[in-house]
């Protein structure tokens, strides 16, 4: 248990508005005018431009000069660039992790993978509490690796994946093996530390879900034609 | 030829700061206070505020809550982690340029890579020259791949790989052979479409540039050691 220190008023508002970009009420295209979300949260100007850089550092916004804020765009190459550099970092960590454990240093990390496995499919299991949960797999990865910017990349894709993961929601419910074998094999793969089944494992997991978030959008066209309000 | 819209406030703000940490005018460890800044350069305390998120997204420093902005650090834990990811983000961005380039794609990185062979033995070469020059060559790379999240994470790491080439700069004179070296063969590697290759030449740059910065460090305790004003 440690303490934990409030967020500042501009993280605040950062989580805030990216909750509601990865929940899908803010779709890809939408302006955010400061103005108006000043407004909206009764805060300062100054705090909701703090808030948009944030938001761009975590990749779900861009910021235009002079012409302001906008939520980034679904295309199906932006979302499999996303993937690329996702899974490309993943792979770092990962093959990081397979050249420096020691000891006893992955027994935290297989005791989450093994909750994850039992969680999976438990009848009242919920698909956040398994996102959450596999993203804290790639948490205790960082304690071990320890290469601070390492970890801040990676954070700042988390957003942007579990937007992708938001998308995705209705059709996870068919991934419970996927997801299983994943991290089932990920954690044999850097206990062997084996690099190329790191890579294997890593790329074949985000091959399958590039494809269903790909599907998704294919049936949603909207989602890829970028709003311009 | 473009049309390059002026940097916003917070951005010049930003680049200022920048270059001062980058050329080694502020100290690793150093405090940058708020109303001090926005006082020197007669702008807002909201600008600064929004520089310093931008600094911090570029990894030159680091935000406390409540506690404010301060230099990274500069140990060589951290130096040797800042190589590893750059490293690993250049390997990424070379096996993907091997894998996409079709027919004259890498003509401009060539062109590119043969005046900086040519430059770096010329009398009056300067060594910023050959720093702007590299990293003209993997800007021309980016244009090739098209991964914009790829493209903003490496670009939000050059201002601290430019911090290492500052600090290692007298070292530099010595270092043309290993350059000319690394540009030639990495392009022949890209060419050749060889993963393994690619890998072997950017790792061995890097180990090569490291050291100096290592040494650099070592010879200037003063340095590692963080301020605390």
């Amino acid at each position: 248990m440690r303490f934990q220190a409030p967020e500042s008023l501009s993280e605040q508002i950062a989580q805030h508005l990216g909750q509601r970009i990865i929940e899908g009420g803010m779709r890809p295209g939408e302006r955010i005018q400061e103005l108006k979300v000043a407004g909206d949260l009764d805060v300062s100007r100054g705090s909701v431009r703090e808030a948009l850089l944030i938001l761009e550092r975590r990749h779900l916004i861009h910021i235009y000069p002079r012409k302001g804020a906008v939520v980034s765009g679904l295309s199906p190459e932006l979302v499999q660039h996303l993937y690329d550099i996702y899974s490309g970092l993943l792979i770092m960590l990962a093959q990081k992790l397979a050249v420096t454990w020691q000891d006893k240093d992955l027994e935290p990390m297989a005791r989450q993978v093994q909750w994850l496995l039992e969680r999976i499919d438990a009848p009242d299991v919920t698909t956040p509490e398994i996102v959450q949960g596999g993203f804290e797999v790639m948490r205790l990865g960082y304690q071990v690796v320890g290469n601070p910017f390492l970890q801040e990349t990676l954070e700042n894709f988390r957003p942007a994946i579990s937007r992708m993961y938001f998308l995705a929601l209705q059709q996870y419910g068919r991934e419970k093996a996927a997801t299983r074998e994943f991290f089932h094999q990920l954690l044999i793969d850097v206990y062997a530390r084996d690099h190329g089944a790191i890579e294997n494992t890593i790329r074949r997991f985000r091959e399958h879900q590039l494809a269903i978030v790909l599907d998704t959008l294919k049936e949603d066209a909207s989602l890829t034609s970028s709003v311009t309000s």
